[in-house]
């Protein structure tokens, strides 16, 4: 047989084997499909956690009890040892339902929706009352200066962009004026400030979020109003002058331990190389953190049950981990990223499911630069098998909870759902248990439990 | 110049007019997504449609109510001319709230959520009993043979597919039990039959949708139940014999004249070449149609009102027709492109909207076999514009209504949204208004204005 032929036959078997195993694994990938749009439990652990557990904010009875209860889940879905990682947080409380209103002098107050944001301090039970002054930019602030904020309420009404086919860019060109806006406007005298809620939608629903202040900045009360009141408001200051009262009792709780829960399968062949899929099991206190970020947590720990009950034996170490305290102090991710450099782990890929229980569209991939190509170019190989399931791949990912581990230069990967109705929910109290779809949330499970699959067979 | 280069230089030109063309295409549909996403109508346009008319059932008042409404807002959306085309329907009418009950001699009986199914005829005011015989297919009914049949209520409960990723594939493998299981089970001597709702969701809402009898074969009532009460009734069953009764006074009404609603905008260069857009305007007695198919009417509507609004001449007859009588008769559609041969038109392309407002994951195309390669080779070379917009383009589309237009050679089109949610609602009592996401109806509107403007622009 001269080289030529030779050559040829070699390709055509390669050719062969590499079909074969496509074959293989897209047969495996619709078993996981059909095993979990069958015979998931992420719908009704999701039940019991948004139900049962109660609002589970950081350092809150609630959180406790979402701790105890997702450990047993996670012995449930199938993990040999489940271990609670202690995290500091601080506790933050809203105290009594937050009020304001347009001070209509002799005729009725106008009612607005509002909610405290997150790590805001209170009014104090007597309340404030000032003149409002509306502006679109933290930069208005600053070219405004202090001879016209002096003495006010800042109201922030820059809407989350409706032309940005991703919500998620709509809410990143938007959320600068609820996490610095009140920091900024006391930095020229303002004495509390309103934020237009980070949503598409015209509606009644406040959305609460972590507001952050400035060391040596006075710190004043922050609070977000519902779009529609963010119109109602506006729409007066086009009439004239307008005071606005506010009250509310949130403050600062002293710090406290919180937990981060990890269940794990070890790996039969490389138990050191650590494959993670993780979601945060902290969500804020009004609703019932079931889009953010229940889902993610449920669907983390499906990965886990189908590919045990589907009798798969990991070569690596598969590692579902609910971090603690991911919406107001991190303090969950950081600490078990530092642990795990102690310990001299190599997570090599982390999957994070943090954009909601809805269809999945695909995965976003982010790794160190000196991986990052090589990386992407491998898991790229496996996009035939995504694709026809509706899926995608994108460059950008990870989530806030694993991006402390991109030092150990495995991969990042985040789940991304559709993002049309997000924040429709995100950090109000509709996000509950109903706003979530079974199928919409298994068919996430899915992707995700396809994608470990694959990491874990093939490696990166 | 010597001809290599010559040809290297045409080359070069051709590849920049080309890109350049398509930089103003992309511009151009950036410029229409922008434009529905923030001022589009057909929101406003769907809660008129749902709340207004009422549930708009062929030969209902409430049809003709959405026949003057949207009359009036096709002329909003810019057609320079509306007009009613009259088409032939079969009422249906489904009398008193229908209602069953498994019978518990002695004991409290337990009551079923059903639903008659359109085109069913009625138990009478005294209803009936009988005992109930549970299979999974037609072919069963086939198998067991008259002497297992006769006398009995036949009940259909072999459930939708989970596992087919397209739920419109899982619908299409179980809705013949809807469609001819009372049909079937007459011939063996049922008295009625009663069906699992077709849904992939365990819930208390029955779906109704069209049934149809055989020439000469007995017609039988035919009720549809929903998934929990099915799983009730097929638990019981597992017990013993089971009677149930049935009472629903459903009945075919008097022929009647409907309307399918025209409005359009003749073309300035090839007037004669017809662009469609359309969704039917009928919907099915309970809920408000706003998925099926309200949500197709205003997208189409969409379309002009965005292209007339963003002062587009179009080089082609752009047509949006709202037809009546889909669910039950099809005679709108039928009779549309009966006096469309007539008038030896040409329709180039027909779009229609009926598979739910939900985000749009792309378009399905289809044509007859002499032209479809063609077609779709020249429409293929736009997708890189609907890319960024996560949409996709696959073989296979059209509707219901515009399928009867496949003769004249023209591309069918079917816009595809996302299709997890659809048989949640589908042909129930909560296919309301709130179940759509207005984001996602005009993204849905703003992918169709896109698709329509380059097949106006260029032609196939």
């Amino acid at each position: 047989m001269n080289k030529i032929l030779l050559s040829f036959f070699i390709c055509i078997y390669t050719v062969g084997l590499l079909s074969a195993q496509s074959d293989e694994d897209a047969l495996y990938l619709k078993k996981i499909h059909d095993f979990t749009l069958t015979k998931s439990k992420s719908y009704s652990w999701l039940e019991q956690l948004t139900i049962k557990a109660g609002p589970r904010i950081a350092g809150s009875m609630a959180y406790d009890n979402a701790v105890k209860l997702t450990s047993k889940q996670m012995m449930e879905a199938g993990a040999s040892e489940v271990r609670l990682q202690e995290c500091t947080v601080t506790g933050w409380d809203r105290g009594m339902k937050e009020q304001a209103y347009i001070v209509n002098k002799g005729k009725n107050n106008k009612w607005l929706k509002v909610l405290s944001l997150g790590n805001t301090i209170g009014t104090g039970p007597k309340g404030l009352q000032a003149e409002v002054i509306e502006v679109k930019s933290l930069d208005e602030i600053r070219a405004l200066g202090k001879s016209k904020i002096m003495g006010k309420i800042v109201f922030y009404n820059r809407p989350m962009d409706p032309t940005q086919i991703l919500t998620f860019s709509a809410y990143g060109g938007g959320v600068d004026q609820r996490v610095y806006g009140a920091a900024t406007a006391a930095e020229y005298g303002a004495v509390a400030s309103l934020i237009r809620s980070m949503s598409l939608r015209q509606d009644d629903f406040p959305h609460t979020g972590t507001s952050i202040y400035k060391d040596g900045v006075t710190k004043i009360p922050s609070l977000s109003v519902s779009t529609n009141d963010a119109n109602v408001l506006s729409e007066a200051l086009t009439k004239g002058k307008v005071e606005v009262f506010i009250k509310n009792t949130s403050k600062v709780m002293p710090k406290k331990v919180n937990h981060t829960v990890i269940g794990e399968i070890k790996g039969s062949t490389y138990p050191d190389q650590i494959i993670l899929i993780g979601g945060h099991l902290d969500a804020w206190d009004v609703g019932e953190g079931a889009h953010d970020d229940g889902a993610g947590c449920v669907q983390a720990m499906q990965v886990l049950h189908t590919l045990t009950s589907m009798g798969y034996q990991p070569k690596r170490t598969i590692r579902c981990v609910l971090f603690a305290n991911e919406e107001n102090g991190l303090a969950g991710g950081t600490q078990y990223a530092k642990e795990s450099n102690e310990k001299k782990e190599f997570h090599l890929a982390a999957l994070e499911s943090d954009s909601g229980g809805f269809v999945p569209r695909g995965f976003g991939f982010d790794a160190d630069t000196s991986v990052f190509k090589t990386y992407y170019k491998k898991v790229s190989e496996w996009l035939p098998l995504f694709e026809s399931y509706g899926l995608q791949f994108k460059i950008g990912g990870g989530g806030a909870d694993i991006n402390p581990l991109k030092s150990q230069k495995g991969l990042l990967i985040g789940l991304r759902p559709d993002s049309q109705r997000y924040f429709d929910y995100h950090h109000t109290a509709i996000d509950k248990f109903e706003a979530v779809n079974k199928r919409e949330l298994e068919l996430g499970a899915a992707a995700m439990t396809s994608l470990i699959y694959l990491l874990d067979k093939y490696g990166i």
